[in-house]
């Protein structure tokens, strides 16, 4: 199966990214987690996103908070799926990272998720290797059926508690 | 190879979402065309969406503009990618459309481009069936160089006309 | 008397949404609250939405945050009036609920009240049975004329308070 | 049958409070058209707000730009259901009316929809209206199978278009 | 001396309103506080606002939250010059008080200041009385030579602390 | 009478500006117009408003466009009531004037009006003026009086037009 | 005299910069231009930035839009000072850039001035080469003086038109 | 070496501006603090700042929230590099502040740094310096190298804790 690389622009974004990785994991699929920085260790970050087709990766997510640079930095350098979860800092409430996460330039896409939405981020990642992978794809079935059935089971809660 | 289906709201969104199409079939990728409204026509959206993956699809592109739920309506009925393309209105500049779409709750990933980016949901789309397809991830490699080439070629053209 | 519906997206939403039932039992008008969500629940969600009116309601009442469709997805299966309260979530204040919720577009109206506003959302269901229903309309103006007391009587006691 | 009051804080308003008119006089929904200002005439407002539902009015439509105050007025006055219409004026693109008018203190809801969004308010209307009234509702109902069909025959003309 | 009328537009609002209250009282200015709510007590208000010139005010501050109309209600009932405060409340940081406090339309100013802006309200009133009160003048320029004097001591102070 | 000053940062701020110069001179206030950059002529500025009280000012209006400082450097050199008007430039919508004007520190009020909202500035500075000139209020009055009745008649010509 | 780099993300930048060149003209500052993308031409713009220092530069000033970049992407690159222009695009006036601009994280500033403020960047990188080259200083001092003496006649002019 | 001025608007801005203060002792940089407010203090500024250059000032850097004024006023008093620090206040989560600092209009640059981005403006302040300084350029390439190296450290721990 193809692997998912899971970048953070800081390890101060590890609460926020940690539920991607979480989701990676209860879906068993093989993840490799770093921190590079769009920034501060630009090489580093070209060095393994140039490789990263290569090395059997099959989409790349990249967490950034502010002017968050990362994942269009990361687009820059490879034509596998890069997917974009703006990080909420201190101020204006993760919409300096929406913006800069999402509005790329013509030719180089980010496949951006809501802010903070990092289980998103490793759904989506998911949904695109199970494209050509039945099994996941059955499980990311089943992922939703739980959850219809979670849904479904607080409705018949709620409603009962409130029936007069 | 997959097929990406490409769905817009309203016939309305044509002018932005063309560029979606005919950037898809540049790179020669099978292609459907749909208007299905999440709120006029939801019947017809979820039929088509809940067969998608049987039907050979693999990513489904969805544009809309103001409340724009269609991306997420989509995304309800399939595990496929979605890939969605906030539509600028007459009110608001894109921002109603583009909250609409990237801020979707846990469990549901949008893949979310740039407002009017329809030409990178397309690429985007491609990049996801170019995993498991070398040519497809070649042919996306070749184009980003003769994109390289041509902002090198300005680059030397504008470099030139203003050295002094 | 017509019933109302009280309809959260998760019941996360329920200390927002408590107050619309709370408002509703005053009044005693007939409630029915459920958890459905536009995403996880669609077809639950529809079928109590094309069966409401036949089966005695007057109104729904719909609450959810962020990328909030869950009133627009309503108003896409009824002609009964939909009320949208957006639900401030973690990010952006409700901005993203608000103009999820009220913008939608031509031919589908929800009624949308304040972020948060689930007293107002009880108390507009109660004025739209209350058309055709004069004694629930008097139970509303003896409503508002308690809370001009209330108001008064807040004044009297500033304005003593400070009178030099 | 109640009727339907539709107001609007200038004549400026009426390009785009037209669409309201035209919509409730195609449903033929007895309609009165005021120009009231809050701020210029607000006893005249008021005046006919107090004796609104006496007059036989069910609902009141109130447009108005800018610090648009209208329908919160209206709403001060009457438990009749109260719809806002926030315009767009020269500036702020239209959030401004939006904020004033969607953003009420609890006790006094405005019902509001999108940003000129006139038709919405027309057909919100009809709905309150409706809910009493079974041959309004199949009216409302036939009306939006018509734009369904619209729709699926616009899906059916592009869909064929971009057949490859 | 014209008095200052300071309006709330509910209790909660006196944590903010009180410096206005106190820079008034500081300055010796008679004043005059009042809870009245554009909505739910709106003859109140006008009735005390069509009689405060002949009542011997000379300006009238208004304070108020969310969908802000207070001022502007205020405004339509005098041709005083009225002072509106906008007053954050628990969503959207006080831009929607602002916006429906200062986008008034042509032939109704409300005098704006910043959000939670009530000492400058206050002041902001006695400015108004002191041009044609020169004693009240000369004491509103000695409190700018003293705030000048205390800015110009803390930078003393923090400059001798961080000189190296 | 004490004059009102009227002041633009940049000569291209006329078009808007002019509506204040002529509501003033319809009410026959002395005016005198000026333009002072705070940042290009701040000692003109500051030599002006300094001097502006004992050369029989009553009150300034400052028009000024993105980070529009001129009302603020205004009233920083003078207790004299300063009224801002926010100007719209190319970006931005006017938003950065309405912030920079009005979101003034404590101590030093600048009396805000809408975006573009010349003629309010005009009448808020007569306003003023009109709290010791009882015959000025009467002319804002009747002004008052005049706009009602065109509306009014507005009204009847709409409400007779849409009559059916 | 250092040089000055004027980079631009995409030709359709010139409109906009191009009044920075002038700017830097008028001036007699050498100065370089080019085209170069973060995202397109990763490389050459890196190369060229980590040698810019040792090539005679004394600044750069890059020039994007949409989830600008650039500035930051040079900035990572080289320690000399990097001055940001945010262009406006079709969508959010700019302010999309504005964000992904100035939000930089620690430890790597962009020098942002405002939407489209090209001639200001070029007057900002003429300042740093200014600090140790009195002439250019005196050269920019001199400027400044035609500037206020331009605004000063305009003053003149306006003020006796007006003049009553 | 040339001293750099670090000027706050308020005392209470200390906390936000004690990082630059520590960056440049840090880079043992010769600094000047200072508490200047445009509107309290602005003859104090003015003089402090148009003596800045011959005084031995390479840069100014100058930090306040709100409507923040004091950049703008300092540059009209230089043509030495002014560097802008919006700072967040208690309302509107610094937009205001980074607004009325950054949007200055043409002629008068301030290099805005992010939303209380201190170390930021301390560097940038360095930079500025280190053009015609090569020890300093050298002190802060080691600082970029140290800062790199941590990001690697990082990267090489989570890494391998996230290893499977």
């Amino acid at each position: 199966m193809k692997k998912i690389a899971v970048i953070m622009g800081s390890d101060s974004d590890l609460p926020v990214v940690g539920k991607a990785i979480d989701t990676l994991q209860e879906l068993e699929i093989p993840t490799e987690v770093h921190v590079f920085s769009a920034h501060r260790t630009p090489e580093a970050c070209a060095a393994f996103t140039k490789t990263a087709r290569g090395n059997g990766f099959g989409a790349i997510i990249a967490a950034a908070g502010k002017a968050a640079h990362l994942a269009g930095a990361i687009a820059a350098n490879t034509t596998l799926p890069v997917i974009g979860i703006p990080v909420k800092s201190s101020t204006l409430d993760g919409l300096d990272a929406l913006l800069s996460t999402v509005q790329m330039p013509s030719g180089l896409p980010v496949a951006t998720v809501a802010i903070d939405g990092a289980a998103n981020a490793a759904l989506l990642a998911a949904q695109i290797i199970a494209v050509e992978d039945q099994a996941l794809a059955d499980k990311l079935d089943a992922l939703r059926v739980k959850n219809t059935e979670a849904v479904l089971k607080k409705d018949a809660e709620i409603c009962a508690k409130y029936h007069n």
